[in-house]
């Protein structure tokens, strides 16, 4: 079992990866909290249940009350309807404060049960059990919320888990384009923070079809340990965290304006970091070599250029009201160079002209 | 000025108590507040408006973007309904991270208004106005919530102001039964930690008709002060602040089987006091002089019996469901004698005998 450690400031914990973990879950919890617990309520989607919600149920053993309740699969899951409608079943429940929630699927999933977890009687333990590639980065971090008509994650709070069990094996089960949003989270994580990892990236995958277990464990590793060194160093996200946000203005303007689930999140962020790159080598006259890059982003299947539907203002003002922003200016993650990443006010006529640029062009054959 | 310091684990700031201070509150912040602030959110509610509304609002000179919302005046407030359109009027306003909520009201707009600077992108800071004599206890410790129709505060979090600024002359426009609901936690107090100052309340409180403002002022130092000692102790109600709950959990049940509304939080927690009194001298056989408390609370208006439309079965329930209990347990502060609170499981059917002798007794003339 590989196990990547993260020492957030609020709390410390871990990240265990292995092959069908998902069915030791109630035994290494047992193991790995301190304090006993009353009873398990399990959070999970209409897609997963049917796949793993039996194996990580069955891993209690009837020892404890155990409850269910399964959402439907997708974004539009991070509602307040639905945020009220797991809430009312916790209750009828009768989940108390010593309850431990797990969540059990993708981000959908996890910034949920991590929302209601952080909110249920003013806050209570939850476990993420990730089961797809993407949510190897949400899991990890105590980053919990849900989306609101006027933004994504608007409506959230820190709240980190005690434990995170990744088992690759259900990634198997994705399609490829949920490895593909997924493994942009990893790339992102390269630019930022590792450059060796990203070339070992870009030596090691030139494609999602069928990586083998063993690679893919070590791309968790590797791409963990670098959220765990940033959210060690910045759990609230008042400085280097930020950095994390890299490739996600444009990108979480793009989702937004596309309608979520037109796009990948990771689609649109592999556009917004080709953007980032762009703008950064604008901005502090230096190569990053974006071409090369790109090309590599084409292979794997991503696009790199800006859906040409999308109108350049309400991007921008998609932009503006991004988290990061403040009264109304446009704040992005650049890169000075590779691993240096900085937080810079850009001016929106520049944005305009670099969007307008890496617009999509029609085939007018 | 009187200036009562909180040194909670996660924050420290001050409750500041003078006349007429609504009218300081955007100076006072300027000089209080380390990090600058991009634009203000009043929330307020619809019986509070018309009276300081304009006050705190003038008090910020119109140096930067100022917003307000006012919501129906009542405990209905504290709605999932009311909290995401509260959300939804902040997104609008164009709220960032470094905007400031400034909470303007009673106990239903501080924990609404909480709640909603505890999860607005994550949480960003927010400052009380505590308007009502009750919100002298809600305001200080950062406990946030609303309520859900299976109990009450069970959606929250921990949240501490930045400052609460505390004007006793908003009290002099509250009726008579707020100064009841919000004095019984004034007494609350005194019974868990300070026993000299439930004598001086003793000797100096026989009506809440024209208490002197120096009066007032005083008791809202002291009162404050065994709540700033508790929350210094125990941010987190994981010991000592459970205490605070002396008189609540029957309290709490008699308000949500009556419906709230029916009876003031208040009016509900002085029975419940008379009941953990009696179950305390029951339990460690001692002699608390209920009987003496009783007469005292009675010629301040309270009322000390159970209202016997109200089912045991049903009050009972409730207790079980209380945020304390654990496993349909229920758990209760009790007295070991003046001063020294404690914890205890009792058994529901000592709960049930003692209710019985509580219940209000028809005249039957």
């Amino acid at each position: 079992m590989k196990l990547v450690p993260i020492e957030a400031k609020s709390k410390s914990y871990n990240v265990y990866i292995e092959a069908r973990i998902r069915h030791k879950v109630g035994q290494l919890l047992e193991e790995i909290v301190t304090e006993a617990f009353s009873s398990i309520f399990v959070i999970t989607d209409s897609v997963v249940a049917p796949l793993y919600l039996n194996d990580v149920v069955g891993s209690f053993q009837n020892k404890l009350p155990i409850y269910t309740e399964v959402i439907p699969s997708g974004e539009s899951s991070k509602s307040f309807a639905t945020y009220e409608q797991v809430m009312t079943k916790a209750l009828e429940c009768g989940l108390d404060r010593k309850s431990v929630i797990v969540a059990l699927g993708g981000g959908v999933v996890g910034d949920l049960a991590g929302f209601v977890a952080s909110t249920y009687m003013r806050g209570i333990r939850f476990v993420q059990v990730p089961t797809t590639l993407l949510a190897h980065d949400s899991s990890v971090g105590g980053k919990v919320a849900i989306n609101h008509a006027l933004g994504k994650n608007m409506v959230g709070s820190f709240h980190q888990p005690d434990a995170v069990f990744y088992d690759p094996e259900t990634l198997y089960s994705l399609p490829e384009r949920e490895w593909r949003s997924g493994f942009a989270e990893v790339i992102k994580h390269g630019f930022i923070r590792n450059q060796d990892f990203l070339q070992w990236l870009q030596g090691e995958v030139k494609s999602f079809d069928q990586l083998p277990v063993e690679q893919v464990i070590n791309l968790l590793e590797r791409s963990l340990a670098v959220k765990a060194n940033i959210v060690a160093e910045d759990e609230r996200e008042s400085g280097v965290r930020a950095y994390l946000n890299f490739g996600h203005t444009l990108g979480h303007a793009i989702e937004s304006e596309l309608g979520y689930g037109a796009i990948t999140h990771g689609e649109a962020v592999a556009i917004g970091m080709i953007f980032a790159l762009k703008l950064s080598e604008t901005m502090f006259e230096i190569d990053l070599h974006v071409k090369q890059h790109e090309n590599w982003f084409q292979r794997l299947g991503y696009k790199t250029t800006i859906p040409n539907k999308l109108n350049v203002n309400k991007l921008i003002g998609k932009m503006q009201s991004d988290k990061k922003a403040e009264a109304g200016s446009i704040r992005m993650v650049l890169l000075q160079g590779m691993e240096k990443a900085t937080m810079l006010e850009i001016p929106p006529s520049m944005i305009e002209q670099l969007i307008a640029e890496q617009m999509e062009v029609d085939d007018v054959g």
